[in-house]
């Protein structure tokens, strides 16, 4: 048998495909060079396989698709407080390009406009680096999201950086307001190298994964950044990262993502899916016309969509039953957090208060967090305490590495 | 055995109570009036399980925390494509009470601030309703969320409705665009009624949880609105439920969530719980002062967090073994959505080609949506096309229902 | 012989006749029913002299050009201090319907945007005034400035309250905020009222020479308003009166004005000359196209532009001569104020201090004010003072009247 | 005798004096260290005199004062159309030091705002200069304006200069939008040398008055620039000069105005006064406080306002009389523009048509334009047509040298 997934993309490559609407970015000359037809999709799953359609082997600058990687980045090497104090988190309303800060404190307004990727690109590393240390420190973490080591495109870098006034203008004002403490010219060298890695739609639904599963990288293994970080990421791109549309985008779409000049698009859905999208044609907001189909249609047909989580079911997880000697056997399964341990605590009120022996299978549980191996190993104690000999089934040291 | 659920609530209480800080809206008397010291909080399961501490049984008006049910109601009634072309989705960065609509169209910015909220009110029922039947039909509406009848305060409606300009500045606005189509008086009565509705944090409990649960009140079994409504409001609240602070809310929180100017803040977490608080005194955007940090403790104590979703556990799903007669058996378990149901197929794919029979056991399957059964039945259908015989032990008609 | 003023105008309307670019404003239908050939220039002259061309007998509804003749109506009636609690003068930048208040205070920002417009107009005569008879003393207060009494063209005026509502919107934002007390209905009645009187490019050239001399109006000889109240609306006109571009016309045309949606314009030159123009075709900002037109050429062609002042001749004014007894005889003439004063009072200091009689002759002097009464006033107490006998020569009590 | 200005302007200085509220701006070491007792004013009348009082010979930098003055030698140098292509005349609403650009052009709004008045400076003499030869013919243009040689403050220069970085985002901003070609280092390193340059109250008063006279440096004599471009100047201080409070200024004061961060004010009434005043301790907006409090009583106390034009007195001008051979005599007196050559063309009009000789006696006006000169050619030709011998005694060639 073979699984129908890839046919499903072709299909949804050949339905898009027509489409010949918006046109290239050309502020520099090598992103209007751009063949406009390339398209490609890939998706990652949890475990690490990557299905692709289309031109999925081409390579193209990742642009403003790295500045979540370089944000986690920055969160990984100075910690939450010290990046929150340079760069905010509000959407800004402003196009990418825009001097947007807040009125008061002059911080920028988050990580996804211009001003704010800047900062953050000079809060990545040990602050004594050289800017051409930070950038590599900067290429390599894009390199461990991506699962591979990526290459720079020296002619877009050398492009960017000869037409860099307006990120000068950024970096001038972030250095003016106290927010980075380097020459303009040089956070805007490091920045513009950031921009100019190469990637393909692979790479970008691998970093898309990685994100989604908490920092861990589904192919190499590595836990990239800390799970924290992920989290904080993801919230700034539901907010942020498709500019002037996050509402729409939310509710008609529902995926975290980021898009970028040259016409990729990545979208990150925790726990489940990453995508990567590329198609060079941009819309008047500067997003890839086939790569927000692409993602619109793997919303509505996969109901893949952030406010679409399966409820627990109230049926299945934490039943009772009986052992062969007649004692209650409380069976759990399922994923373990805080509604589905609340629901096998509540379970457990309902024993007998007979000081009967009591046994607990944990083995079918598929996935449990810290809450809820707290809350599990807090029931037990109680059951316990109420006078019952508890035997709990679980794979080796499950609650005890939690709790 | 008791479940420690409420002890922790009321420790979380006690933690919060101290704070006495921002004060009570006093626009008008009766909410100047309120004791400032009231504090509740109430937490509802999916199965329709309500703990709640604190002044539980206080009624206060719902005021703005009506606006994603008035919302929910409106879509009902009338479908997306309409409610969109009236109100739209995106935050405004403008106070509540401030005239933010496009600037073109001059289409309310989003139905969370007033002049949406207003506009929304009037999309809900038969167009040809009165204003009074209007405000009948909103009330049985919040009444089905809540799960009990909810009575009006006509004191703090009379109050509200007679300090009603800025309301009324509003409404003229939305007529003056073509949002609206009654007397902007009439429009103002019905929506300061809807906001007049008395509730107890429990209320809000059961209202967020039926959000949170695609529309179905977890204790009365009623499906209020259809579940595409409730994607559609989870994802506004997220963007603009929290006044001017949604991207610290959502990265900080991660709860959706709406308050109101009683003092009352509501939380709906999709498919894990729904959050009553309510405490009057508020802080400079409008939102309670201690409802907030009730919300903020329990995301960090418990992890719920929209963006800390449990990853499929790989090893658990799908496992494969073999019946009595030497034939292949697969487990299928836990709930089945696009990327659980994808590693089924990737399973499926390493079954050997010799035509052998195969035992599907589906019993252990949590909890299914339609792409889930969509793709179990697709792969089921290649492996007969390939010549096995496949058995699949399922409740009754699974997969038969939904794909 | 014939004076070729007359010509001139005729001239101007023929070269700006051909242009047939813009469109009527078509928001209630009186306006769009318009001809939209009329065209009509107007002169008036500080003694009271009107030129007219062109369609100078139509009667069209003044509009917002009543704003600054009601704002000067507010300020006779209540005093400068009164009226600027309630409304400011700084320019909004927004269009003339938008809700345009200071963002603290919520004052309207001046009184040429209708927010502010219908604040003013519910600032005429004494506050107890019902709705009707306040309209009645903005009309006769505007019949004033015309020099004849104007009536109202009451089918327009039902037409604009029957699709009154963004004005109730404006006039419910400033009733919510405190700037008026009285229903936002009655206000916009009132104040479309105003809009609905009935002028002729006349009438406009007379009400602008009136605002230009003073608020003496040059063909009745009333005094309508003090002088004071002049230069305040005359300054508001110049920065809030031609909408955003205020900066362009100031520097490009330099006659304060102000625009009406019928198609009316009207500029007054302090001291020198009052103009109405009428031509119903619309630019993108509002404003008449061959009105603005007319009022670059006049300002272009006649040096008519208030940056364009004639410094005083330092030759000319305050000579020295001498009598028939040859004693110093000091003829002043010309306008005398602060620095054609100074000047005469620096001509005293070189007077020989020897105590010869001095004859001041100082009937050439064309037109005094008080500060110029004062310095003359002083110069020739010092020269009494120093022991010289002086004999003034002046009009009936010129200087007396006012030192 | 001796004139009372001098006494009038001490007594001003002591009124004021008592004012300690605001502070000296911090912003570089330099400016904080200013002594923030200093107080000056000077007055510059029409024919050069210049009356100060206080810290007169305090030299202070020029700062903001400077850009009317650059702006104006950018007029001279590059012509109307080139500037306006570059800088804009709208107010902003804007802080100075804010990126204030047109947002579809990215044309800066005007040049008395920091990004404007960059743009402007590059924009002085010819394109080919370098940086310090254009910051030479700068200096040297402010030089002319004050009618001496005026001297940088290096140490100023170079501290400003160190503390560049949002002069600079307003520099790359501009050149990134095409307004500049020169590198922002460079051009903010030029314009910080401008805004060095050192005067006193009483070169600003020269400044002032040489604006005020059309061009013409009452003190030298020079035409500086031409008039044309003063109007323009003037017209832009009007609503530009004194950043957030342009209609109150105008209003309250009427004096187009300039002030700077060291705590210097310029006021240019024109064809009237020049006024400098010195003051370091600021206001909110940036203004010297006790800056202000001298304009706005000069303007109260001696009716220096744009409009309060003296209207031209109607009996004066243009009377008739008979020579001693029985002829109508007309003697002509006063200034001669448009309103009071019209006054006298009507009465032409009043001549007998029986062809008898006319004299007009033209010795009397105080001062004539084109348009003056233009309007009585044309009457006396026509007067000629007609059959009249007409006699003109005029000052030599006096109509013939316009007209």
């Amino acid at each position: 048998m073979q699984t129908p997934i890839p046919e499903y993309l072709t299909e949804l490559l050949d339905d898009c495909a027509g489409d010949t609407s918006g046109a290239t970015a050309d502020y520099i000359p090598e992103l209007g060079e751009a063949d406009p037809n390339r398209l490609a999709l890939a998706l990652c799953t949890p475990d690490g396989t990557v299905y692709s359609v289309g031109d999925d082997s081409i390579e193209f600058t990742i642009q403003s698709i790295s500045k979540p990687f370089a944000y986690a980045l920055a969160l990984r090497d100075r910690g939450m407080e010290e990046v929150d104090e340079h760069v905010g988190v509000e959407p800004s309303g402003d196009p990418f390009n825009e001097i947007s800060v807040d009125p008061e404190s002059g911080r920028p307004r988050n990580p996804m406009i211009n001003i704010g990727a800047i900062t953050t690109h000079c809060l990545v590393g040990n602050p004594s680096l050289t800017t051409k240390a930070r950038a590599a420190v900067v290429l390599d973490g894009l390199s461990r999201f991506a699962g591979r080591t990526l290459e720079v495109d020296e002619s877009v870098h050398a492009s960017e950086y000869s037409t860099r006034y307006r990120n000068v203008a950024l970096a001038s004002m972030a250095r003016s307001n106290g927010f980075i403490d380097i020459e303009p010219d040089d956070a805007v060298w490091g920045y513009t190298m950031q921009c100019s890695a190469l990637v393909t739609v692979r790479d970008l639904s691998v970093m898309a994964m990685t994100l989604a599963l908490g920092g861990r990288n589904p192919v190499t293994g590595e836990q990239v950044v800390p799970q924290w970080v992920c989290r904080q990421v993801l919230s700034v791109m539901t907010t942020c990262g498709m500019y002037d549309a996050a509402g729409d985008w939310l509710s008609h779409v529902g995926i975290p993502a980021k898009s970028g000049v040259s016409g990729g698009l990545l979208g990150s859905l925790p726990g489940q899916v990453g995508i990567g999208a590329f198609s060079p044609r941009l819309d008047d907001f500067g997003n890839s016309v086939r790569g927000v189909q692409l993602c619109e249609r793997l919303s509505a047909d996969m109901s893949l969509h952030i406010m679409e989580l399966p409820p627990p079911s109230i049926d299945a997880i934490g039943w009772r039953s009986q052992t062969d000697d007649g004692d209650p056997l409380i069976v759990v399964q399922g994923p373990m957090t805080f509604p589905t341990a609340e629901l096998v605590l509540r379970r457990f009120e309902q024993l007998p208060d007979n000081g009967c022996g009591i046994v607990i299978d944990l083995n079918p549980v598929t996935r449990i967090n810290r809450v809820g191996a707290r809350m599990l190993h807090e029931g037990i104690r109680r059951l316990e305490q109420d006078g019952h000999t508890v035997t709990v089934l679980q794979p080796e040291g499950l609650l005890a590495s939690l709790s």
